[in-house]
């Protein structure tokens, strides 16, 4: 069981896990979790991993020493997690050249990675005392969110945009979501769910608006980690939208390597889409904060934030892992996931992302031949 | 790994696993994998499981000492199966008696059970040198024929009425599978692809046509006793078109029996809907094959099963275990898939039947206080 304290994203303020717990009370930014670890002299080994991080019990809550979860405590559990690490192999060209993997987070409980997230924040907000939650989106969150609120028994507030598919409303209207359709864009939905929240007290769990999502999330990074045999891959390509997710793995393995659980290290590398390249642009023009993206155009709904809160955050874990940026165009994207489609892998546009990159960072060498390369198939195609 | 015979289901005929294998060649009824056994005085303990079934790998594989599978042969996977068996808990009334538990088979790779005896079945196939496969279907199991194949690189010939939903074609597509539009339903699909498996050779995995799905089913009952410590569950509720799940689970059992791995037994109950109970029927008349159902009617697609090859596997299972079938109603199923939904299981109507018939049972006092009993969600609200 784990014991924390959070930490702002900038570094400049420290404190205790208090509940309910939203945004750096200083300075609006996000908030990580810092686990308390063991000193230098009591490190652990690789070979020391904790017991329960490999009984045979499935999902990310076996984890628990590095999730907010305190002795006695239940989570708020669908089975999420343990998702499979499956090879690629004969895709042709380049990329033959590689050790190539996805981890496929379609086969979650509602068919995205959101499930992680969601699990992890609705499990701690829950444990805290909430019992309505609130949160802005037109697609995987407001799924996972109305899932897990149903799961523990609590009421999900969607605020959604009147046009979203209605097979994404039908969705959480199974899992008996509050729906809210809001006549306008997606922006439109976070300023009513936030005036929401601040009127009833529902919690707000909207992406890096409270520090446990990306807990959730780092567990995609573990679960890699150990498939490898406790050694790092050596680069992962995350289709990077919020990039809650390239946060969470960057945070697993700086949390991993201050325990001496993980041998090597990983490049990371940020796919987003030519329509919307806002971490692209910071990144090759050296900056530590990514100015918003005008315009934002593209297919890969996934891709489609214009700013994203922890925009430094990515582009720390872009810079300090040796990494990089990179755009691809809606059209490469589609030939991509097609690519994985007829190779097993059910995945929608932003995991066809990741494999169009995978061929352009080899094809310019900044993927080499042998390495281990992991791409991160975020959705099934049933959730479009 | 695994040395297996093949037996006919009617117990008339056994004869060696030849590659390609189909039926019976005697009757023409579905063939049963007989696994070598330990003798008794070698019999294995409960705390003797295999080490392979204990690792950390993910998916059905693990259990390959009995699985079709022979020393250094490669399974064709997309990490089916260790899905979770999540707990049902303030359902209210009857069912607050019982220690109810779901299989949640919808976190499986294309969102359903039929990925499980797919990829057994084409694994098979493959090794022993199929490059073509055929089914009909228009469901699930046409998506996971699909799947399958494109995983392996060979091809998927689907057959499917052509008034089939849009979706299920687009997943197929997705995959690359190729289709092939009937105007008719599914028994004329069924004629179609037999006649094109003999014309061109392609390998039928119809099911029951061929004896490894089967093996892939029933690793969803070595997970739930696994996930038990080895104790079998009190009973299960099995929502039962062609049954191969039910049988699969029955056979599963009685080989752990034979090796000594489990404790306890499981009472079977099959679930089916009153526009189509050709085995519900056929066991409150005490027959031990089930005559066709005409005009069958339902809205649960995979239940609208009128004849049932394996049959007399069902009833014989049912008998055996000392278990019985029950017909729901479609409103009560679509309540029942409401219900579920709204504990955060995402299911299509034969996992809201299940609920359905579990509540009806505990009612007439067929299941009882305190017994364990597991549910099976076959798939998630997203493949229909």
């Amino acid at each position: 069981m784990a014991e924390w304290e959070l930490e702002c994203g900038t570094g400049d303020w420290r404190g205790p896990a208090s509940p309910l717990a939203t945004v750096c009370p200083e300075c609006g930014k996000p908030l990580l979790a810092r686990y308390a670890t063991p000193d230098g002299s009591a490190r652990t080994r690789p070979d020391q991993i904790p017991d329960e991080w490999t009984d045979r019990s499935r999902g990310m809550w076996r984890f628990r020493g590095m999730l907010p979860l305190r002795e006695g405590e239940e989570a708020v559990s669908l089975g999420e997690g343990s998702t499979p690490l499956l090879p690629l192999d004969g895709l042709g060209g380049e990329l033959d050249a590689l050790e190539l993997l996805i981890k496929d987070e379609g086969q979650n409980p509602t068919g995205s990675f959101k499930d992680r997230g969601l699990s992890a924040a609705v499990t701690r907000a829950v444990l805290d005392g909430a019992t309505d939650f609130v949160v802005p989106s037109a697609g995987n969150a407001a799924v996972a969110l109305a899932a897990y609120a149903a799961r523990a028994g609590v009421t999900a507030h969607i605020f959604i945009p009147s046009d979203t598919p209605a097979a994404v409303v039908a969705r959480c209207d199974h899992y008996g979501g509050e729906i809210v359709l809001v006549d306008g864009l997606i922006d439109e939905c976070g300023r009513r769910a936030a005036a929401f929240a601040h009127r009833t007290g529902a919690f707000n769990v909207s992406t890096l608006k409270e520090p446990y999502r990306i807990e959730g999330k780092k567990t995609m990074m573990l679960e890699i980690i150990e498939a490898l045999g406790w050694r790092a891959p050596d680069a992962i390509v995350y289709p990077t939208g919020g990039g809650t997710g390239l946060i969470g793995s960057w945070k697993a393995l700086g949390e991993l390597a201050e325990r001496g659980l993980v041998k090597g290290s990983t490049r990371m590398y940020a796919v987003q889409s030519t329509g919307c390249a806002p971490i692209v642009r910071a990144w090759s023009e050296s900056l530590e904060a990514a100015p918003p993206w005008e315009d934002a155009r593209t297919e890969a709904y996934g891709l489609r934030v214009p700013a994203a809160l922890g925009d430094f955050l990515i582009l720390r874990a872009l810079r300090s892992s040796g990494g990089g940026a990179i755009a691809i165009d809606d059209a490469s994207m589609l030939a991509g996931t097609r690519e994985l489609g007829r190779r097993g892998v059910s995945n929608a546009i932003e995991g066809g992302a990741t494999l169009a990159a995978a061929r352009r960072l080899v094809a310019v060498g900044t993927l080499r031949e042998g390495e281990t390369v992991v791409l991160f198939n975020t959705a099934n195609a049933l959730v479009y």
